[in-house]
């Protein structure tokens, strides 16, 4: 039984130096806790899909598991390692580059940590990086943020890659979402194209939960989690006025988990709006038709929003008002604010309705424990992947199983909720909101 | 040693009746616990304010003590106690409703409590009130918000007093900020004309601790502590990025001091701007070159405003703006972000500003232990004042003592933060902002 | 390819009714949601276990997946389901008590829905069973403890049956560990007996997450996310006194999970003892001289041990004096706390030691969001599994998906901390304690 | 009007160096936010103390306002500052530590801070002390404990002194409780002695609340709110047992204010039980028995008890068992446990009885944003009074001022819960215990 080639972690060369890792071993001389780059996990797991001939030439996909390998490439003594952050904040970076560090520095002893500032900006001019050590990161976990520092968009490759070299650095780790991966790549085809010895190992850092192969990315159980005091607040604000209306806007560009699980956790929504499941506003089966029942048979309403939720509303007049400078183009929260008010002036009703957006309180927030654990699962790990020479890849958790995913399969695919799964009927079974606003 | 006059407590009539609580005396005969109307505190208690013949011909300006007195007016098997609450929502709302009905159905027996719904609306309709008990309040302390829903603005005298008669409401609880007391007042006059026996106790809510006599108003200490979250989330993102500004608006309408109380107790704001202390924005002393010094000096910056802030700021030009829709009229948070960013962008320095407005979140939550401590100490009192017939007055915590204060006098004057005082320079060496932007 | 046949789910006949849940499809006509009993999971998904001939006649060991069904067993309009929880707190108990009623009562309509009180007692005598209606358990997430409280141990299983007869009981649900789910099969065993038409379905409880067939149990992530709390604490503690150590119990009587768990979140651990690792106490290599080096390096040390941890250690001595009345039987907290005095006293070496047992605390808080959104999933999949009419199973969580398993298969093992694996590798990776004491 | 004699604070000498806090002072010219020597507070500013003739011979008894003077008495150019931090472990002490160093060295430019470490033991040795920059401490606030540790007992005074000597400290900052102040004063005396300009302020650290002259101690709302965790612990788990009991033992040696407190803000406990209320265990009107009542009432109790509450329990018996070692001598946890346990075995009731001791969660824990605050004020209070090379004194706040008091003063008495007062009756009137167990 074989691998489907598609999942191949690519490698620097072969390990031939013993892991610093030998001596976790029993001192009785039972040797363990080593895992071998055979043990490879399926990619689907359902019986179904063992049966098929579809296409799975050489066997059936699958993926590497992760772990700490018994020889390794990299010798810790000559070895430098970097740490970026890219884009926007989510809990638990400071996790992740702390036990990058701890696991690098005390456990397999690598000569040099370092830490590149302001995302790919730091890799691209002088004095912009700082010394990573095993005292100065230890309690950096309880702060919100990123100590890196963070920033967007994309630099100059061949720059970046000088820096690496300058540096010495063998081994960088890159700590971002789709848009970081893909710089990540860029940077691997010019190490590759300069026949560089430097790997180049992914943390996927997304709190939407939208990368796949991740049963959940670190942060979002921290980002729903929060969520909910926003939730409960536009709760008490809607019960408090009469016809009111709460409204809460959640991160959620193009997957409407952290909406869907803030509003499973909270049992207080009665609406929630994905970009997965489109909407009409209008019509006797629309929103806010919807809407107006619920006050009417309730006096009040919460209703949760994705940010990245109806997208086809958005028609030529309000990006003609957007261009205008009035309302930030493409903003749901601020469309269904003025299209709620105006559905009810309309109507002669007085409403209430109060707008929170609490993405910025919700992304900087320390990571929550269960996501420290994950953070120090995916840190440690990604060490252990980046010693073996492995790279080109990011490491992910996949049906409970850390594993090795390469970087160009991760970002082909978002995560996206399954309008027709039993967890989308979860949450219309907690909501009680109509199947569909049409 | 007498009372100033403008202290003194209207009440409907003498305290014939035996107050239930003498059960709580002790079985050995002593007794204990009830308070003599005769206690009275000092309103100044600085030994200078002793000295001086200013103007008390009748001694000292004192407050009434509260407590429970021995004999009470109105006889509980016949009493029914409405409550109200009025304007924004504030944490503590419930817990003081609850510890009404709890302290006047199970402490004294009284007939019957009611709630009316929505604020002074509740007063003006049929069938906009629910029944109190203490099976059905006894958890709601756990919620945010208010049960009773609340409502802003005034409503017809006569008719809300016609509602009083006539579900033979003997007391009248009113939980609201000084708008409501003049509400209040009105009711009292009405009352009085029509030679009716209804009490009308107040326990002042104000989120902006703004009450005269009042050491700290009921939800001002669970605001002040939630509203550290916004900071750290300010703090983090600013630090994240290059030049990052991180700007928070708090409640303080009138009165800084969720602003620096905040300020305070987070130690991560450099600059705090108050509607006590005014400033100028532009000129080589004002607050837009300081936060260009601080970006310089240490890239990033926490700033936090009080809604309040920076009245005179607001011009002709900024006001013709407010009326063709695009600013909210006299916005600070808007103001400042919109003036940052202009002076920035002019000097050619990049910018990230992050800005953040908690205040639906933050007034919503439920009290803290602390304001629920001090919520069941104002609401037994008022209770306790009530029963005594004593009417047109509030329960207030003066120097750390539990008082009477006319509704008239409590209402005069606001609390503000004093800029000349020991309090401010501590905000002041805390930040270390400058004493003035001018 | 099909399915191991030790894990088919037995029911109480052929599903003929269409499910109320019809609702929830798409009004295009396309329907979706639906989970078809033929959709299996594997068991095992390493690549590796689909290569072998062992012993899988009919195929690979698969399980059902959870979800609704298009058709159904049970008539709602006839149904009555109770709900019984057993054993100690754990913090999610109300949350699946509330989903289970809300989603039987308002999804699918059934007529009646009661709870047992205080465990399996509950099902022995008349009027201790209360009614459950979704007003009525509405708000009850929002509290720790169960509201139907709860007991050990077993009942007499005729009397229980009876009971169920004669409160026309169709479906029972069961909150419990595994004593719990094997009063649950003795249940069933009589049901069968007596030709009954009542499925009895499992919700696994144990906040232990010694559940096999659980990725993670209910529970289980808010206790190590409460216990970091008290590691913190102790931590404190130890670092303000000279040689201070800091000594935490924690929940765990077989599987060192919750230990692992709150070690690797907290980052703050030096040492963790777990029932899976046996250890010794005394020599060159046990656990005081480590221990006492520690102390010498850094002043002050954390240990987390599991309750179940060191079983190995309590020799006949020990149990001596458990006789005696002085020591409880097999408490390792107070067992360590014992001979760490005796070891550094004999060294004449002062130290202080804080011993902190959080586990009252730690079990009766509510459930974190995280675990609300795993104990909805489980209450709402084991209503559609319920009104299919299968019986003697329990919802379970792997490998990331909902699944049905037979009772019997889930307790015939244990979910621990395996010594060889990656995770424990990480646990020791963090604490940087020795691998063995020996 | 003047000044109680024994509230006069004793100086090194007069204040004739210009206080570097005067660039605070406005740039108009208006000179503000100083506080003069002359400025005092009532101790007792009820009416009624004012008109006596009681022993008042030289005035009305008052306090010395705290805050920043115009003049100082240490050059800060030449001025090393000490910090010593003693007993238990308390929230705030970090807060207090880092005021202190943050107030000294940025805003008055004291040449240097040290701190000594482990309480009194760090003024004994070399090498027992760490230097404290501003930079160091600028993030502790965010840690409980104290990061200078802690002892308790007394040192020798000759040797202590000899060693600020030794390390030219001008101003030592003390922060404990009564023993800890009566070792400060011993200092003094011996500085006085050796004739020495040194300046010994102390800041009163006391959970329990039981320092005279503090409105309240620092740590102590961050421990009553903290408690309230346990108490609903304690509620949850005897709610879920037939005949439950949630027994919860909190801090209190000689005052029941944290009891009293949590008991208020948790609206939970059923009965409280402080040092200031004797109580008898048995007879028609003893505890067990009302106890027993409220069982076959509600079915469930919840008992929160301070530590030192019912010392008249301890008789000869209990003191026997003690030596024994069975019992801790005057736990009373234990005690009402075994009292309980055997009352209701003799009844034949099955009860189940569940003890929580939190005293260590509580105490380890960071401060509370309000009483970050009030550490604020405290050591920046603390930081002005000792540059005037006030000595004796400690900061307190006292009716909402902040003030300062002769360490010998402050000691001389207890705050205490008065039984016969109106907050005591809304303890009662909070859990309906009976007024007294007898």
């Amino acid at each position: 039984m074989t691998t489907g080639k598609d999942f191949e972690i690519t490698d620097l060369g072969p390990c031939e130096i013993d892991s610093p890792l030998h001596r976790f071993c029993h001192p009785d001389g039972r040797t363990f806790s080593f895992t071998d780059d055979s043990e490879r996990i399926l990619v689907d797991h359902r019986v179904a899909s063992l049966s098929g001939d579809a296409g799975k030439a050489d066997g059936f996909a699958s993926l590497e598991r992760a772990g700490a390998r018994r020889k390794i490439f990299f010798d810790p003594a000559g070895t430098t390692v970097g740490i970026v952050t890219c884009g926007g904040l989510c809990p638990g970076l400071n996790n992740v580059i702390r036990d990058i560090v701890m696991t690098a520095s005390l456990r397999y002893g690598v000569r040099r940590a370092i830490g590149f500032l302001y995302g790919y900006r730091g890799l691209t001019g002088k004095d912009s990086h700082i010394e990573l050590t095993p005292e100065g990161v230890s309690e950096i976990h309880e702060l919100g943020g990123t100590i890196l520092g963070s920033s967007r968009g994309s630099q100059d490759v061949g720059g970046m890659v000088d820096r690496l070299e300058e540096l010495e650095v063998n081994i960088l780790f890159v700590l971002g979402g789709d848009g970081t991966m893909r710089g990540a790549l860029a940077l691997i085809g010019e190490i590759k194209r300069r026949n560089l010895e430097i790997a180049v190992v992914g943390i996927p850092k997304t709190i939407d939960n939208d990368f796949r192969f991740m049963d959940r990315s670190f942060g979002f159980l921290t980002a729903y989690s929060k969520a909910i005091e926003a939730i409960d607040s536009a709760h008490r604000e809607a019960q408090a006025a009469p016809n009111g209306i709460g409204l809460v806007k959640l991160m959620g560009r193009h997957s409407g988990f952290i909406a869907c699980a803030a509003t499973l956790a909270s049992n207080q929504v009665n609406f929630v709006l994905i970009p997965e499941v489109p909407f009409e506003l209008d019509g006797p089966n629309g929103f806010l038709e919807a809407l107006r029942k619920r006050l009417e048979l309730r006096d009040h309403a919460v209703i949760v929003v994705a940010e990245g939720a109806g997208r086809e509303l958005f028609g030529d007049e309000d990006r003609q008002r957007d261009a205008s400078g009035n309302i930030v183009m493409g903003d749901i929260g601020a469309l269904l604010t003025r299209r709620i008010k105006d559905k009810f002036s309309e109507d002669g009703t007085e409403i209430i309705l109060k707008y929170i957006d609490p993405s910025y309180i919700i992304r900087s927030i320390k990571a929550s424990p269960a996501d420290s654990v994950l953070c120090t699962g995916l840190a440690i790990n990604a060490v252990h992947a980046a010693m073996c020479g492995k790279t080109g890849m990011v490491i992910a958790l996949w049906h409970s199983a850390l594993v090795h995913v390469p970087m160009l399969r991760a970002i082909q695919e978002r995560n996206v909720v399954d309008p027709e799964s039993a967890y989308w009927l979860s949450v219309l079974s907690t909501t009680g909101q109509p199947v569909a606003f049409y």
